[in-house]
């Protein structure tokens, strides 16, 4: 597929609605309504020939009667519509659909019919389009939220390919409420015409995306997927979930989106030639792809833990060395250095103990030391609360004052991540970080998140969760640098 | 140890802190000011001898001019100090302590001789102590909080076992923002006196506590915990994560706790013989303990499961399948009665996928349905919203309205779950359920959180963390039925 056949997708300047309802119930209603909602700036068309007027926007009663030839057609008329209104798109000269209807391969038998006769009327007519059985495309640099529920991703580096619409809706979320944005969305349903590789392929060439994640039931083109993520991977970093990797699971994936889940077997030989990052979650696929945005790429496994608690440093040891990581031994004149600047408690080893009593200088100057290290390619902090300058963490109880205290001790840990990610600039070695917010209430604490992604920053939930996006990195890295 | 002996640790009417200060950035201050902030009703007695007023409180100059014996002593002094300090306890006739200070054993060399000093010295008196080299202990059913950050676990179900101080208050807290709470939090640091399984003998028998969530870097005496352990098990569920599973977390564990991690196939053999659960991370300790809280054990493998996702439900398929579930085929009449209310277009199999347009009865009547089947044991529900009764959930976008819109919304996720939690004492059979709050923003999704838990109820991030939760339940189902 060209790039540019895909370009109506992200940045129409017209969009149809086919099956554009007026009961608010109704997906071809509230469709519209989250266009309008998201702030599109191109024009809209309904298109239902029994209604004039849908959220004050006037309503035209066929295709062939819109007054241009709409840049994307969205349908979402019942399943044995679908062709008809097809061949009326084709016609008109509408060249990019998206087709949230359900209803097709996924069914097998009639669907599987239905599914092939709208691909070859798209097809004569060199229409693409999305789907079908999807939940739409949001393109948020153009505006563009073609979706289901009532949340706007912004603009921002995460790019989400997903073969189900919750999956796609969930990722946009997550990435949201990280404090982060998106350069595109789009969930690929039953990828009649275009597939996962097409997206790949338009993202690849997008300067807004820095970073895909993909969720993948299965591929109709494995030859194809392999070539074309063999080039995208080199330009970006592609992270994957691929289900149906059990019986039920590749059981429960067919009949979501006919999909043939294939052995995971190959699957893993595919992303290790054709460097894709795989994840074992789609949390884990949001933590690792949060992680490219901002760190520059190790250059091995050899790592510095510095730790602000005893036990969480215990389990990054663990965590780390189970995925292959090399926890070196601190050099002599490194321990010597950090003799100087910690409490004469201190544990002499690596994970580095801050154990009470360091100041926040202190704190930044033995991070230093440590990423100085000669064999330290990539260094994990845990527990942030005694890097942050704020002087005392004692939290008010009076609600009165709670508030603004609140406000500023997330500045100072946005403020903390600032000073760790310019460490990690000058060392050009990754620093992650995993922490636990103490002092923090549930709203303080969803706060601080968002915050961290204002500042492009992201601390990890657990010692686990930062060490497998390490692992990522180095995975990443080696592909990328042979 | 004697059950009764521990009651001070938990039950104490008056509190000596020797080493208080009137500094506020130590740990002699804040522990007083922690104890204070957080309600404690029985007598606060701060030992130094260069003070006359702390926070309010008169200060005494030594252990002996204390005008009554009291129940429990915290000592915050220097490592050197602490034999003589412990010396004076014994001669007052002190019975329990929490030894905060550090520079013991996890030292090796004269840190390992003064820990045998004071060992033999509280021994010598009958004393019993936590630590040395510990966080504190939380009891909040007695509002007696004596640990270093400021925040307060209300009273509740969980208790908390853990020989890191910031793991301690990292669990705590995570259990107060899923809106729960604790019956006792105890950091028991190098375990010189009081092991693992003291608090466990003594938290069987204690009423307010329904779970026990332990983390341990090194058994002190691996025979008596597997005798304990057996017993405690049938009482309560334990789930347990054990660190130092690495040469590296071994290392690190000897540093932190001068903990012996020992072998993990002896422990994972000791886990299995003693019912004990074991986690692989906090979060999924986190995930399994608060599962056990509301939902009935199941008695097999055999599961149902109703998704309002494709995608979700094909990744929960895989997650529980790796897990050893049976994802059971549903009999014919199960499929002939969800014909008749959900939409043509349902998949007819297992996940049972409810397409968009079912309504809110027809969904939890689809699910009772599954739970009626007699091969299904337990049932996973993925992706609230449709389950909702809530109307519409198309967000107002207006932040005016959105507020107590979103209160709404809260209230009607908690109702939710409570019909869902109904459902599972109604057929015995555990209800787990993963869901995104795809409507909801950030602050929104914390109170969500919160407010679930004041229903006694939790919803899991992701399905791989319901599956563990669900695989968690089964093994201590085993083990308790045999």
């Amino acid at each position: 597929m060209s790039i540019p056949k895909l370009e109506p997708l992200f940045k129409a300047r017209s969009v149809a609605f086919i099956g554009a309802s007026n009961d608010p119930a109704k997906w071809g209603f509230l469709m519209i309504k989250h266009i309008i909602d998201g702030g599109f700036r191109g024009t809209i068309y309904p298109v239902n020939p029994r209604e004039s007027e849908i959220l004050g926007l006037k309503v035209f009663s066929t295709i062939a009667n819109l007054p241009e030839t709409p840049d994307l057609a969205v349908i979402i008329v019942p399943p044995p519509a679908v062709p008809a209104v097809t061949t009326e798109c084709v016609s008109k000269g509408i060249k990019a659909g998206i087709i949230i209807t359900a209803g097709f391969a996924e069914l097998g038998g009639e669907g599987n019919r239905l599914q092939k006769e709208i691909t070859e009327i798209a097809r004569s007519g060199s229409m693409i389009f999305v789907g079908p059985n999807c939940n739409g495309v949001m393109s948020p640099w153009n505006s563009q939220y073609i979706q289901f529920p009532s949340f706007f991703v912004p603009p921002g580096p995460v790019a989400v390919i997903a073969q189900s619409g919750n999956v796609m809706d969930s990722l946009a979320r997550q990435v949201l409420i990280h404090g982060f944005g998106c350069s595109a969305c789009i969930a690929t349903g039953n990828e009649a015409v275009l597939h996962c590789e097409d997206y790949l392929e338009y993202l690849a060439e997008d300067p807004q995306t820095r970073v895909i994640l993909s969720y993948i039931e299965g591929f109709k083109d494995g030859e194809r997927f392999l070539a074309v993520a063999r080039e995208v991977s080199k330009k970006k970093p592609i992270v994957m979930l691929k289900a149906g990797k059990t019986q039920a699971g590749a059981r429960a994936a067919a009949s979501h989106t006919a999909a043939l889940a294939g052995s995971d077997a190959v699957f893993e030989a595919v992303c290790k030639q054709a460097g894709v990052i795989r994840a074992r979650s789609l949390d884990e696929m949001l933590n690792i792809g949060l992680g490219f945005l901002r760190q520059p790429l190790p250059r091995g496994r050899g790592l510095g833990i510095v730790t602000a608690g005893g036990g969480w440093g215990v389990l990054a040891a663990d965590a780390c060395a189970e995925l292959g990581f090399d926890v070196v031994q601190l050099p002599e004149e490194t321990i010597a250095a950090l003799d100087k600047i910690l409490p004469a408690w201190w544990n002499r080893g690596n994970p580095v103990d801050l154990v009470a009593g360091a100041g926040v200088d202190s704190i930044f100057k033995a991070v230093e030391l440590v990423m100085e290290c000669p064999g330290v390619e990539a260094l994990m902090f845990l527990s942030l609360m005694p890097a942050i300058r704020m002087g005392s963490f004692d939290a008010p109880q009076d609600k009165n004052i709670r508030e603004a205290w609140g406000e500023r001790m997330t500045e100072s840990v946005a403020l903390a991540m600032d000073e760790f990610n310019a460490m990690a600039d000058k060392y050009n070695k990754p620093v992650v970080i995993a922490t636990e917010y103490m002092w923090a209430s549930h709203v303080e604490q969803a706060g601080i998140t968002f915050k961290l992604g204002q500042h492009g920053a992201v601390c990890y939930h657990m010692p686990g969760d930062a060490a497998r996006v390490l692992d990522a990195m180095v995975r990443y890295s080696e592909y990328i640098h042979g």
